[in-house]
C-alpha cells in the first residue's frame, strides 16, 4: 500500500482529507484549513505535504518518489475545484506555499506567494484581474521571494535594484511606480539573480513548486530553526508540513471585494455582527490604510454616504452572516474573520478565535452562558485572568490622540495624569494644595511610600517588574511604569528628558500603566464600569476554586480594599512599611543608632504603641478572617538616612553627631544586601525586635478581642534557613505571648510558621515542620536565590534574556516550575510528611498571576495571596485552575 | 529477674562490669572508666547507674524500686575495695557525682564533689589529709555546690557570704582564709541555705547520694539542656548516666603525688615517656601553677636540682611506666594520662589521646608503623588533615614571648613579621626597597592583589573566612588574618589603633595566621621542618585515595607551587585575575566603558595578547595535566576606579571626561552584585568578551602543542542556570575554537562544562548535562545561594551563629550536607543519568576542608580543586575518606 503523503483541503462543497485534530501530521495550519473546509466553508482549495515527509527528507536526504505523483494528482483536483489552471497563460491559477509545524515557530520558517508566475502566466493575471500594475509587482515580489527563500540571494541585493530602479525615476515611494517600471524591474531582478548564482529563476511553475517546497523543508533545519527549537524544547524530529494553497485576488473588479469582520463587538461584547471592507482590493489595503473601508452591514453604519456590503453584494453578505453563525456554532466563541470576494465568489481566507477587551471578554462569556452556548465553565476559561486587572482601573481612552514619548515596563495597570514631581516631599506638597501628581524617579526606595500613596502614578528609569516602585505600586493599586530607558533625570535642575523632551516640574504627563507608556500632556481616561456580568463570573469563579486567596496588605485601608475584592484573609501583613510611618520613623533610627540593648529597648518602647495600634485596625477589618503578620524583614540600614541632609536631620533629632550617624550607616552597609543581616537573623542578633514586635501583635489581639472582634493572628518568621532559628524565635514568641495574655487575663488562639523563601529552607522543610505550623513560600526571594538573580539588578539584561528565549518568561513575573517549582514540591512533601495539617500558601508576586496559581492548584497549596488589586485575578485563575486541572 | 541498672567498675585488679561498648547504656564517661579497669588499670572504684534509670525516672516520675538495693550493694563493693567507709568519721569515703550522656554535652549538665563530708566525716579527712584548711575547704565547697545543684539555691548568694567573710577579715583572696575562717564559713553557709530554702543541708551521706543522683537525672531536662540538645539533634530519650566514684586525694603527705605524662614527646613525636608531677598535692595545683612542677623521671631533668618521680617512688614510677606501655599498646596511640598516688597507692584518673603538634602527628604515625603497632592505614588516618597545613608555612615560635594586641579569623596560616603599610602602592614601594610588610586594609578588592602579593601578610578589619582576603591569601599560601574587630584604620593619617595601641605605617607588627592573632612588633619565627615522615605519609595517602586533588591557580607560578604540592591538574583557573594585571587593567577599562560592541571589540584585542601568553605559560607548567579554565565571571564593575583619583586617572588614560567615567560606574553599580550581571549572563550580554577568551585559549593551546606540550583544555562557563545559557554559549565557544583550530591547521581535544553553583543549575541538572561535559560544583556561590547569604556580609552575625549553635558550622568553612549537599547530590544524580561519563568536581573552598572531602569521597565525585597550599590537606583527606567510607 501506498503511503499517503498529501491531504486535500477547500473548495466550494468539498470535504477535506484531514481535520482539527491531526495537527501531527498537518501541522497546525494545514489541520485548521482542513477543519474549515469540512465545516462546508469555501476557502481556497490546496494541499498539505504531510510531516512525514520532513523527516524522510532529512532521513534520506530526498523526497519519498511517491509523493509527486501525489502532489501532481492533488493540483490537478485543486485546478478542477476553483476553475484555474497552474501555469496558464489565460487562467492561471497560483499558490502560496507555507511552512506548517505542529506548533507555531513564527518568523522562524520561509513562504513563497504567487508562485506560477512567470513570463506568460503574468499576462493571464493581467487578463482575469484588470490591473496590469497589480500583476506586475506580484510578479517581481514572486522573483524576490524566490531568489530570496529557494535560490539563496541576500535579499539586501535585490532591493538594492528595486532602490535604484527608483532613484533614477526620482521618486520614492513603490507605489509611485507604474506597470512598465515594475515590468523592467522583474527582468532587471531575474538578471541579477543569475549574475549572482549563476542559475536563472525557473519559468516552469512545476519546477518553482518543487524548488519551494523543498526549501521549506530546508527551512526546518536552519541554524536559526535548530537553535529556537531548542531553546523552546521543540523536537527535531516533529518536522514541518507544506501548505500549497490556491491564491484568491479581491481585486478583479466591482464583483471583487475583501473585508474582515468580528461576529460581536469586540469592545463591548455587544451581540452584533461588526465589521469593514473594501470592494475591488486586496487584504493588504484594508491594512494599509489607504483606502477608507466601509461597513460591512447597515447597523455599522455612520453615516449614509456610506455603502455597506450587505446593501451591494446582499447574496454575499447573506452567505457570510450564514458562514459566521456556522463558525460562532462550531467553534462556540466569537470570531475574528477574513473573508475575499473574487468575481462574486466567497472565500473565507482566516477564522480565528476574536481578540476582544476585558470588558467584551467578560460579556461575551456571560451572554453565551444565557444563550446555552458554553457552561459555566467555559464562561469561566473564556475571560483571561489577566485581563481582569484593566476592569478595575481607570484606562487611558483609547480614542484619544496622544503624543507617546516613552515607553517602559507596563508594572501596575491603569493611567495617571499629573503634574511632574520628582521627590517624595514635592508630591505631598503639590498634593495638599489640591493638585495631581505623577512621581518621577530613578528608582524608588522605601521612603519614597509617602510620596508614592499620594501620586497619581509613579514612573522609574531603572527597575523591572518586581523593583521596589512596581511591587509597591501594585500593592496600593497604583498606575506605575518602571525602566523607561527614555527617561534621564536631573535631580538639581528639576527637570528631566523623555524621548527628547525636556520636562520641568510642574509640567503635565499621562502614564499608561498597563501598555507601559508614558504619554506627553494630559491625555483623557475612562473609568472602568463594573458591569453585572462581571459580579456573575467571579461568583461563579468562587464556586468553582479549590485554592483560598488572601491578600498581601500592610494597612487597614489595604485591608479593606482587599475584602471589598473579595480577599478571605491576609496572607502576607509586612511590618516593615509601618517603621516608615509619620514620625515613628525616628524611633526606628534613634533604634538602629542605639548603643547597646538597653538603648534599642528604650527606642523599641516608643514604637510599641504605634504597631499595636497598626495591628488593631487592621484586626477589626479582618474579623473573622486570618491575619498573617511577617516580623520584620529588611536589613536594618534601610531604615537610615541616605542624603547628607537627611543624615544632619537624623543626627539632630538625635542629639547625634553627623559622623556618629555616618559611620552606624557605614558600618551597617552590606555588599549585597538581598542576603544580609535581615529577617529571622535581626531577630536572632537584636531578640528584643521581634519581642516588640510579638508583643504588639498579640495585645493587640488581646484588645479588639474584648471588643468582640474574632481575631485569628499567624505570626510568620521570615527568611528561615535553619530549623534552629525558628527553634529559638518561636520559643520567644511563645513565651511573649504568654505573658501578654496572661496580663490579660485571656488567651486566644495563634500560629507560629515560616516563610519558606530560601532553598535550604525547601530542601530541609521536614525539620522545619515540626516547629512550623505553616508555610508561606515566599516566591521572590526564592526565585533570587534559586536563580542567584537579584530583582533590582536584572533588569540589566533580564529583558534580553527573555526576549531572545534564554529564559522562557521572566521568573519574577511567572513562577519558574522546573527550578522553584521543584523546590516549592519537595518543600511541601517533606513538611507534610512531618505535619499533615500543615498550612500551606504562597505571597510572593507569583501568588497574582494565572499560570503560576495553575502551578499552586496543582501543588495542592491551601492558598495564594496577593495583592489586594490582584485579587480579583486570582479568584478567576483559581477558577480556571481548578476546572483545567479537573 | 531482676534488671540490672548498675554498673561496677575500678579498684585494683578488679573487672568492671561494663566495657567501652556499652556507651549507650553507660554514657560516654562511664563505659571509658569501665575499660580502664579492665585493662587492670588502678582506676579510683565506683559505678555507673544507667542511662534507662533516667527514662524511668521521667517516664514514672519517680526511681525504679530495685535501684536502691543495687546502689546499697555497689556502695559496700567500692568501700571494700578501697578500704574507706561512705559517712565514717575515721576513714570517709567521699564521692564525686557526675552526669555522663551517650554524647558530651559540655557544661549543660551538674556535677556534686566532696560528697559524704559532714560534721564528722570531714574530721576524718582531717586525720588522713593531715590539712585542716583542705578539709574544710573541700567542705564549704560542697555546701556552696550541693545547695546550688540539689537545693536550687542562687550560687550568688552563697558566693556573697564569702565576699562577706573576706570583707569581714579585710582580705582580698580565697587562699588567705585559713582552716578556722573556712569551719566558719561552712556554718554560715548552712545557716544561709536553711534561710533560703527552709530546709537543711543533708548531713546524711546516703541522702546526700540520693539528693545528687537526683538532681543529676534532673538535670537532663532544664530548658537549657533541652534546646541545647533540640539545636545538636540529641534525642531527648536517651537520657544520662550517673557515675558516683570515689575520690582520692594526692595531697596526703610525702607518699602521695599528682602528675600529668604523655606517652611521647607531644612537640617532636620522639619516642620518649614525658611528663610532669608534684610531690603532696591535688591535681588543681599542677594546673594552677603556684608550685613548679618537678619532671617524672631523669631522662626529663633540665638541670640537677630537679628530683624525679622515678627518684622519690621509684617503685609507683616502674608502675607508672607499665600503665603506659598498656595503654599505649591497647588504644594503640599517644596517651596523655593523669595520674594521683594517694599514700602510695598509684590511680589513674584519666587517659585520653593525647594532643601533639603537626610534626608529632606524623612521626609518632609513620614510627608505629615502623613499630608494627599500627598499619599504613590507621597512619594515615591519625594525622588530622586540618594540621599538615601548618607544615608548609613558618610558624609563630610557640615560646616566644608575644603582646597580642587584636584577634581575628585565623584565614590563611603561617606567620608574617613586616612594616605596616595601608594602600597596595605603598606594599609594594617599600617591598621594592628591600623591606617586608604586612598590608592592613578596611578589607581588600580585587584592586589590591598586587599589593597582598609583595605583602607577607594580610591583615583586615573586616569579611569573613571566606572574604576576597582570606580566599586570596589562602590561594598564595600567605598568612593572613581577616575580621580583626580590635582595629581602627585612619588611612588619611596613615595609621591605625589595633587594641588601643596607636601604630604608623612603618611600625612593626607580626601576625600569626593559624590563631588570627595580631602582635605587636617583630615576633620570632620558625621555619618548618619537611620530615622524611612527612613524604612516607603523602605517599600512602595517595595510594589508598579515590579522589582526584587538582588544584585553583592562575598564574604558571601558582600552578607550579600546585604541582610542587603534588597537584594532578589545575581544576580552577580564574581568568579575572588575569585582567587585573599590569597595563591590561587600562585595556579592560576601556572596554568597558566603550560605548559599542565595535569599541569593546578594539580594546579586547589589545588585551587578547596577554591573555595568550597566560594561558601558554599555565599550559607549559601543566604539561600533561588538564587546565580547567573559568571564563570571566564578576561583574564589570568590579574592574572600575573606584576613588575620584583612580577615576581621573582612568579618565586621562582614556581621553574620556571624568563625569562619562562616574556616570559609567553608576550606571553599572548593582544592589546585589552577587546576584548581579556576572558569569554567563556576560557572556550572553557580550559575546565579543567570551569569544576574546575562548579565541585566547585556543590559540594558546594550539601553539604550546608545538612545541610539544600535551595539552589539555576544559572550558567552563560559569553561573549557568538555565541549559539555554550553556547552548548559546557552547556553540559559541566551538565554532570559535574550530576557527583558531583551522587556522593553525591543527586540532585539539577540549571540552566544554559548567559550574553547578546555583540551586537551579542543580535542580535542572539533566537538562544542562546533555550540553555540559563536565559540572564543577563552585559551592562558595552555591551555598551563598542555598543558604541565602552573603559571604562578604556573614561576618556580621555568623560567627555568633556558629557560636550559639543556631548553625553546627560556618557553612563557607564546612559543606553544608543537608543543604548544599542535597543540591549536590541530586545534580550528579541528574546529570550522571543523562551522560554516565559525566566529569564531576568540586572547586569552592570546601574542597580543601577534610570533612567537606569527605562528603565528596562519598557522593563519588571525580575530583576536588583546592587552593596549592591546601592540596597536601586534600590529599590527605581524600585517604581518610577513603579508608572511613570502605
Amino acid at each position: 500500500m501506498v503511503k499517503k503523503y498529501v491531504y486535500l483541503f477547500g473548495g466550494k462543497g468539498m470535504k477535506a482529507e484531514g481535520s482539527a485534530g491531526m495537527r501531527d501530521i498537518l501541522g497546525g495550519k494545514g489541520a485548521n484549513l482542513a477543519e474549515m473546509s469540512n465545516l462546508g466553508i469555501p476557502v481556497p482549495p490546496g494541499f498539505t505535504i504531510s510531516t512525514e515527509v520532513c523527516r524522510v527528507y532529512f532521513e534520506t536526504g530526498g523526497l519519498p518518489k511517491e509523493l509527486r505523483q501525489q502532489v501532481l494528482d492533488a493540483l490537478e483536483r485543486v485546478e478542477k475545484t476553483i476553475g484555474l489552471k497552474f501555469g496558464d497563460s489565460e487562467v492561471p491559477l497560483l499558490f502560496s506555499v507555507r511552512s506548517g509545524a505542529r506548533v507555531s515557530m513564527p518568523g522562524m520558517m520561509d513562504t513563497v506567494l504567487n508562485l506560477g508566475l512567470n513570463d506568460d502566466t503574468v499576462r493571464g493575471l493581467i487578463k482575469m484581474s484588470g490591473n496590469e500594475r497589480f500583476a506586475y509587482d506580484s510578479y517581481r515580489r514572486f522573483v524576490q521571494m524566490y531568489a530570496d527563500v529557494v535560490m539563496g540571494v541576500d535579499a539586501h541585493a535585490l532591493e538594492e535594484e528595486l532602490e535604484g530602479l527608483k532613484r533614477a525615476k526620482g521618486v520614492k515611494l513603490d507605489t509611485e511606480l507604474d506597470a512598465l517600471d515594475l515590468k523592467r524591474l522583474v527582468g532587471i531582478l531575474k538578471d541579477k539573480v543569475k549574475e549572482l548564482t549563476g542559475r536563472d529563476v525557473p519559468s516552469d511553475p512545476m519546477d518553482q513548486l518543487w524548488g519551494a517546497i523543498e526549501a521549506v523543508f530546508n527551512s526546518w533545519n536552519t541554524p536559526r530553526a535548530i537553535t529556537y527549537r531548542k531553546l523552546n524544547s521543540i523536537p527535531d524530529d516533529w518536522g514541518t508540513a507544506v501548505n500549497v494553497q490556491a491564491m484568491v485576488f479581491g481585486n478583479m473588479g466591482e464583483t471583487s471585494a475583501t473585508g474582515v469582520a468580528f461576529t460581536r463587538d469586540p469592545a463591548t461584547g455587544e451581540r452584533v455582527f461588526f465589521g469593514e471592507y473594501l470592494p475591488n482590493a486586496q487584504g493588504e489595503d484594508v491594512v494599509a490604510g489607504i483606502r477608507t473601508p466601509m461597513p460591512i452591514n447597515k447597523v455599522g453604519k455612520k453615516d449614509s454616504s456610506m455603502v455597506s456590503l450587505e446593501e451591494v453584494m446582499p447574496e454575499q453578505y447573506k452567505q457570510l452572516e450564514e458562514i459566521y453563525h456556522t463558525l460562532e456554532g462550531h467553534y462556540r466563541d466569537m470570531q475574528d474573520i477574513e473573508f475575499t470576494i473574487q468575481e462574486g465568489n466567497l472565500w473565507m481566507l482566516q477564522t480565528r478565535t476574536g481578540k476582544r477587551t476585558a470588558l467584551a471578554a467578560v460579556k461575551i462569556a456571560v451572554d453565551m452562558v444565557g444563550e446555552g452556548l458554553i457552561t459555566k465553565e467555559e464562561a469561566l476559561l473564556r475571560v483571561d485572568p489577566n485581563q481582569v486587572d484593566q476592569l478595575l482601573h481607570p484606562m487611558v481612552d483609547p480614542g484619544a490622540d496622544k503624543t507617546v514619548i516613552g515607553r517602559g515596563l507596563p508594572a501596575s495597570p491603569g493611567a495617571a495624569v499629573g503634574k511632574i514631581v520628582f521627590s517624595a516631599e514635592d508630591a505631598e506638597e503639590v498634593v495638599s494644595g489640591g493638585e495631581e501628581v505623577v512621581l518621577v524617579r530613578f528608582e524608588t526606595s522605601p521612603e519614597d511610600i509617602h510620596g508614592m500613596s499620594v501620586a497619581e502614578g509613579i514612573l522609574t528609569a531603572r527597575g523591572g517588574m518586581t523593583s521596589h516602585a512596581a511591587v509597591v505600586a501594585r500593592g496600593m493599586g497604583k498606575c506605575c511604569v518602571v525602566g523607561c530607558h527614555d527617561l534621564s533625570i536631573d535631580y538639581d535642575r528639576q527637570e528631566c528628558v523623555i524621548g527628547g523632551y525636556k520636562l520641568k516640574k510642574g509640567d503635565f504627563i499621562t502614564l499608561d500603566g498597563a501598555k507601559g507608556e508614558v504619554i506627553l500632556g494630559k491625555c483623557p481616561t475612562v473609568e472602568p464600569s463594573f458591569s453585572g456580568a462581571f459580579g456573575t463570573l467571579m461568583q461563579w469563579a468562587d464556586e468553582v476554586r479549590k485554592l483560598g486567596v488572601r491578600a498581601n496588605a500592610d494597612t487597614p485601608r489595604d485591608a479593606e480594599v482587599a475584602r471589598n475584592f473579595g480577599a478571605e484573609g491576609i496572607g502576607l501583613c509586612r511590618t516593615e512599611h509601618m517603621f516608615f510611618e509619620g514620625d515613628r520613623i525616628v524611633a526606628v533610627r534613634e533604634m538602629i543608632l542605639a548603643e547597646d540593648e538597653g538603648g534599642r529597648r528604650r527606642a523599641l518602647d516608643k514604637i510599641m504603641p504605634m504597631q499595636v495600634s497598626d495591628f488593631e485596625g487592621i484586626f477589626r477589618v479582618m474579623n473573622g478572617l486570618i491575619v498573617t503578620i511577617r516580623l520584620l524583614d529588611p536589613p536594618l540600614h534601610e531604615f537610615l538616612p541616605k542624603t547628607d541632609e537627611e543624615v544632619e536631620e537624623v543626627a539632630r533629632g538625635l542629639n547625634a553627631t553627623v559622623e556618629a550617624v555616618k559611620a552606624k550607616r557605614d558600618e551597617l552597609r552590606e555588599a549585597n544586601p538581598m542576603l544580609g543581616h535581615r529577617g529571622c537573623r535581626l531577630g536572632i542578633s537584636f531578640p528584643e525586635i521581634y519581642e516588640m514586635q510579638v508583643r504588639a501583635i498579640i495585645e493587640a489581639a488581646c484588645r479588639v478581642k474584648k471588643e468582640g472582634v474574632v481575631v485569628k493572628p499567624e505570626i510568620m518568621i521570615p527568611l528561615v534557613g535553619h530549623v534552629n532559628e525558628l527553634v529559638i524565635l518561636k520559643e520567644m514568641t511563645q513565651k511573649v505571648a504568654s505573658e501578654v495574655m496572661d496580663a490579660h487575663g485571656t488567651s486566644l488562639e495563634y500560629s507560629v510558621g515560616t516563610m519558606i523563601e530560601l532553598p535550604r529552607a525547601a530542601i530541609t522543610a521536614d525539620q522545619i515542620a515540626k516547629e512550623a505550623e505553616f508555610f508561606s513560600f515566599g516566591t521572590n526571594d526564592l526565585t533570587q536565590t534559586t536563580f542567584g538573580l537579584s530583582r533590582d539588578d536584572a533588569g540589566r539584561f533580564l529583558p534580553e534574556y527573555v526576549e531572545r528565549k534564554v529564559f522562557e518568561r521572566d521568573p519574577f513575573m511567572v513562577l519558574d516550575e522546573e527550578g522553584v517549582g521543584y523546590l516549592m514540591e519537595i518543600g511541601l512533601e517533606r513538611g507534610r510528611k512531618v505535619r499533615p495539617d500543615l498550612e500551606t500558601g504562597i505571597c510572593g508576586e507569583h501568588a497574582g498571576e494565572p499560570s503560576s496559581i495553575d502551578f499552586c492548584h496543582r501543588v495542592g497549596l491551601d492558598y495564594v495571596s496577593c495583592s489586594p488589586y490582584r485579587v480579583p485575578v486570582a479568584r478567576l485563575a483559581a477558577a480556571h485552575a481548578a476546572i483545567n486541572n479537573k
